[in-house]
């Protein structure tokens, strides 16, 4: 089943039909040729949505604080889109044997569209699809979208930080602290969630975020504030609700919103331009002729890959662009 | 402190010396111009070692089990480069105050060399790093080469996947069963190993495993065997050992040697290409008032940022190569 036109797409999305955008986001998953197009007309619209970002390692129970967080929106007669992009979550999970586990009690909900991504996009197309599923959301008029990563893979970060507000939940004793407070975490959060808060150790997390907390922000215009939750009981939700709302309270009256939006539309264009490349100079190296025998003159060590990449790059861009 | 010349550079570390290896790395790390020339130089002398890729989630004990090969490997006299790509290992770890952990039991061994990785390259930085860094290894001499990743994140997966052997380390009961064979996974071993086998659900874990692969290979050339360790205790490091050997011996007589060879060259080429048109869009985006008006007309939603993309790799491209 097509699109009449690419407009007729375009209008049926912006009017919220929920059919006309899942067929957009198959179509941009098999990398149909006229898509973009749709998202051309698309984008114009798009901007008006609350994008929140929720990351956190396997096991922290973030999927579970989505959910629960979806009914505190539903409640308030929001609408919720949902893009999951961790592998292990339930949203998204067990896409290996085809078996999808959706968030059972949101299926029915037709205020409530979750969408899921493999995470095993090749060569920098999941920075692009999940752009790509964000703005059709948007498009699509959902008031909150929210975007679930987990926070361990470079990818996985810089999506997250695309959000208006990017929650980091943690666990105590998962692991050792070192791995909770992992490399970029502690920066790009603007709420943490301390959740299994009930669990041995939960103060000591929050007084060691804290104490971190303090070593590397001296004087910040916006200190993240550490919600303890229990999101199997639904414990704390209402409060992490109530700070997102703050940040974005924050947030319209900052200056760091103009630089998020730059930095997010930076980061898009370039997602997109790196994406392009890629599938460029993959299809070059893998397609042409010239490409293949390339390769194998570094696989036998004859040509280094340094130069080779400098002449796949020159060769790939020379064919016309195909975005 | 400089290289003389790079002649001199290459000729230090292709004689092994460990402190002009660990100068390349940093110059590598901090970008400097030339360090490309000198990896130029190298590349020819590389292809002897045997790379071994290690994967798993954190908490599957994949540093303890490294660190009882990484002995292993010393007894028989064999000398070990090691590259850790997770930032929850404690071969990289806690990078984030800047306290380096590393395994003290081999930090006094000059056959040992242990390099550490954050994962928070931008723009398809890691991939090149790691590649990079191997090739350094590889020309010093190290009979074998260790990659320990996180098996998350897909540029994680993509890296250890440019092993000869892949290793992936699961571990009973944590997390569910969709968990510990995500997505990738199961492709991408060519030895499993179930850590902590004295756990419970060891059992399960192992016959499920073996399930899963009967369901997925129906007559593959190489099954991979699954070994249980516990290598906090070192018990089951020898069997995995000499079930890598016989996997390396399966290759060298295997047409998927050549393939893999071919498959690494393609991968380490893209990788490259796909980093140089990143920093030079980045660049361009961030760096010259054209990009950087392009990028405001995109936040303002005045321009798509499908048409910026295409506009920016064109212009950015067009500037001379800085590879």
């Amino acid at each position: 089943m097509r699109f009449a036109t690419n407009q007729a797409a375009a209008d049926a999305i912006l009017h919220g039909d929920l059919r006309s955008g899942a067929r957009l986001m198959r179509m941009l998953d098999d990398r149909v040729p006229g898509a973009t197009a749709i998202l051309r007309l698309l984008y114009p619209h798009t901007g008006r949505a609350q994008v929140i970002g929720i990351t956190g390692n396997p096991g922290s129970g973030k999927s579970t604080l989505c959910s629960r967080l979806i009914a505190h929106y539903r409640a308030q007669g929001k609408t919720v889109g949902v893009l999951a992009v961790d592998p292990s979550s339930p949203f998204s999970g067990g896409a290996i044997l085809g078996d999808r586990i959706r968030m059972m009690e949101h299926a029915a909900d037709p205020g409530v569209f979750i969408r899921s991504l493999a995470t095993r996009g090749a060569l920098g197309g999941l920075t692009r699809s999940t752009g790509d599923i964000v703005h059709v959301l948007d498009a699509m008029g959902f008031d909150i979208i929210l975007i679930e990563t987990v926070g361990v893979g470079q990818d996985e970060i810089d999506i997250v930080r695309t959000a208006d507000t990017t929650v980091v939940v943690l666990v105590p004793g998962l692991g050792d602290d070192i791995q909770a407070i992992k490399a970029g975490i502690l920066e790009i959060a603007d709420v943490f969630v301390v959740n299994k808060a009930d669990a041995d150790g939960a103060d000591r997390a929050i007084g060691d975020l804290r104490g971190m907390q303090m070593l590397l922000n001296a004087m910040p215009e916006w200190l993240p504030p550490i919600i303890p939750t229990i999101a199997a009981r639904g414990e704390g939700v209402a409060t992490l609700a109530s700070e997102i709302e703050r940040h974005r309270q924050f947030l319209a009256t900052s200056p760091q919103r103009r630089e998020r939006e730059q930095a997010r539309a930076a980061f898009v264009v370039t997602g997109l331009a790196r994406e392009a490349c890629s599938r460029r100079v993959d299809g070059w190296l893998r397609g042409h002729d010239e490409g293949k025998a390339l390769v194998g003159e570094v696989a036998a060590r004859r040509c280094d890959p340094y130069a080779a990449a400098e002449q796949a790059i020159t060769a790939a861009l020379r064919a016309p662009p195909a975005l």
